[in-house]
């Protein structure tokens, strides 16, 4: 057992928020509350630079209920950023630290904020201040390392579940038009958040009817001729892309050339594909295709959000704090999958420096060799994760009137 | 009381899906089983083109349990299209609907289709043929005149103000990116559905903080100076906007140029109006802007479907059939709302001939001087449609640890 440390304990959520990060920081709280080592709670104003800024609030002010209902509060509470700490910072956010007793730092955030966390721990110990730092991850991209998966993936993906299935039946509605329709998801490199849309599925040849994923290069001869197969068959396509697609030379299809669009960490803002992809069907094809691109929309909401997703998230950030007051630092909670039917979950721990700037992507496993869909396997991983079946829906028998004339 | 009428019924849905469009078919369904005047309840398949083709199914073969399913399940379970009649069609029709011996022709649908089933209705008794011709409102735009709302509208209402509102705390999470977002809703040349997005505000100052509507033309001195100054205020800027937004020449501002985007009515394919506008913002402004373009799915989701709105389309579906039993024909159900507070709702009914290629804009009393928002009098009117309040979010006091550095 390690020494008890006493002082009090910062809070901070990083990136891009997600339906369930504030589940995440209630489990968190919840936890901290229960330690007589921790005296106050503060929570980093606008993630990382609420440290450097001296910038933050105290959580034991805030009511039970506020905390409870943090837990299905979508967004970010304390508010994010995405700022790349450079030289100086470090020392300031030590000394920012060392001001207010703060012996528990905990970050909630993607592999960016893992980075930052760990380097915040390394000057920590190399400078003999007594420090814990623990991540809790969040991502709606699924793209960290060494977990099974990440807490705000299941409720992006059952977002993206229902509402592709709900638009394939808008796809099949209008005989004369809206025939193919492209979707178009949030994800960068990796292709979880895209893959998801298979779940939207109930039998086999429902759709999405082609699904591309960055993993794949993409290549437009094999997507119109894909297209063009399933029209012929069907009447309709729908196909769901992501926004990180990218061309068999690696180049974005449409990453923004505008400097602005830059963040900074120097990731391109990316977009448009879904418009690229219905200009090559017209001019291609002859079809009509519109697109949704639903945008952030399709990570903030409580009212898809998976229910494994939440709980998962409030155990994550419940965890980080008590492995740190038990003496842990420099790691991160895992989500460790310990029996796949019926599913279960429990927590582990990974270093901070490992998972820090890694990234995940679709192994090829879960991919066809078509690389145009997912394979059954990661169905089966990525169900359990949405928290339970879909809405059901009427599905009428049909039978024909016979005809008179 | 009219003279008993006895033969089978046809129900016809067309246009665009909508979240409650079967619900107004299974209100429609479950009234005709009632009435012995009518013998088989049939479906058209894919609209006025189930009639034309002579492809319809026996709507009495399916279980009851599938029909009230009906009123849970969002697009047009029987298919729809987007089909103008030519000359020879109406005398085809007609010969259709006598071979099955349809006495009933219900058509669920929006001005364009009321346009369709009056001309049915005038040739059936021009040719001495005893129909009753009744229209159930369907359309998400609202743009139907002579009733208070129409069926759909407030379930895509809904929609909006749950995703805008999310799409708000999103953009307020991330300190340093993402704090310029346009959001495009649906709407042709009727501002309803973008403005329904100013549901999503709990507090005056909530986003979205600039609602522009295609009854008022696009300026883009007066757009970029809107943006600039609510920027300069809050640091944040959420914009909603109208597909269908149009500048001062009445030009929309991005109708698609391709002939295969122009649908059997003549209306262009719009969209991409947000793209634009971002761009303006990057271009003017040096923001960065990202835009969230929900498309179709906001339209066809039971999720965040409007229980006023299901039931009314019921009630809607219910009542044609009943007025034409009793001998009514040629006109269109219409909401009434005959209390304002608390909301209560009747139905009534229209000339066919009256509502067919009518369009109900926003007026003036709705939109404010500005024109770069909506009035608190429009607020009145919207908000019961959406049946009831959104989800509650936590708000945090935010008090300040004070600064000791």
């Amino acid at each position: 057992m390690a020494k008890t440390l006493k002082g009090n304990c910062v809070l901070a959520q990083s990136g891009g928020p997600t339906a369930v990060i504030n589940s995440s920081i209630a489990g968190a709280i919840k936890e901290a509350f229960r330690h007589p080592e921790i005296k106050k709670v503060y929570g980093a104003v606008n993630g990382i630079l609420g440290v450097l800024n001296e910038e933050m609030i105290d959580l034991g002010k805030e009511s039970t209920s506020t905390i409870e209902l943090l837990r299905k509060t979508p967004s970010s509470a304390l508010g994010s950023c995405r700022y790349k700490l450079k030289g100086d910072d470090y020392e300031r956010i030590l000394k920012v630290l060392e001001a207010h007793n703060i012996r528990y730092f905990i970050m909630n955030g993607g592999n960016d904020s893992m980075d930052t966390a760990d380097k915040v721990d390394k000057l920590a110990e190399e400078r003999g201040y007594m420090l814990r730092v623990m991540g809790i991850p969040k991502t709606v991209d699924n793209d960290l390392a060494y977990t099974d998966h990440s807490p705000g993936y299941g409720s992006v993906a059952r977002w993206l579940a229902i509402a592709v299935r709900d638009a394939g039946l808008d796809t099949a509605a209008i005989y004369t038009s809206d025939t193919v329709k492209v979707i178009e998801t949030m994800g960068r490199n990796a292709g979880w958040i895209t893959a998801s849309t298979a779940l939207a599925r109930e039998h086999k040849d429902d759709p999405p009817n082609l699904i591309y994923l960055p993993e794949k290069p993409f290549n437009e001869e094999k997507f119109i001729a894909d297209v063009d197969r399933i029209y012929k068959q069907t009447g309709r396509v729908v196909i769901t892309v992501c926004e990180g697609l990218r061309d068999e030379k690696g180049e974005y299809l449409t990453a923004s050339s505008r400097r602005i669009d830059t963040d900074g960490f120097g990731h391109k803002q990316l977009g448009g594909v879904s418009d690229v992809l219905c200009s090559l069907i017209a001019d291609n094809l002859n079809l009509k295709a519109r697109f949704d691109k639903p945008g952030t929309i399709q990570r903030v909401s409580i009212l898809c959000a998976s229910g494994v997703d939440l709980c998962e998230a409030y155990l994550a950030g419940k965890r980080a704090v008590r492995h740190a007051v038990r003496g842990e630092s420099g790691k991160m909670i895992t989500l460790e999958r310990v029996r796949k039917k019926p599913y279960r979950c429990t927590t582990g721990l990974v270093e901070l420096e490992k998972v820090a700037n890694a990234e995940k992507k679709v192994p090829d496993e879960y991919i066809n060799e078509a690389g145009n869909d997912i394979t059954e396997k990661f169905l089966e991983y990525a169900f359990p994760l949405i928290g339970g079946s879909l809405p059901r829906y009427a599905r009428l028998k049909k039978l024909m009137v016979k005809k008179l004339l």
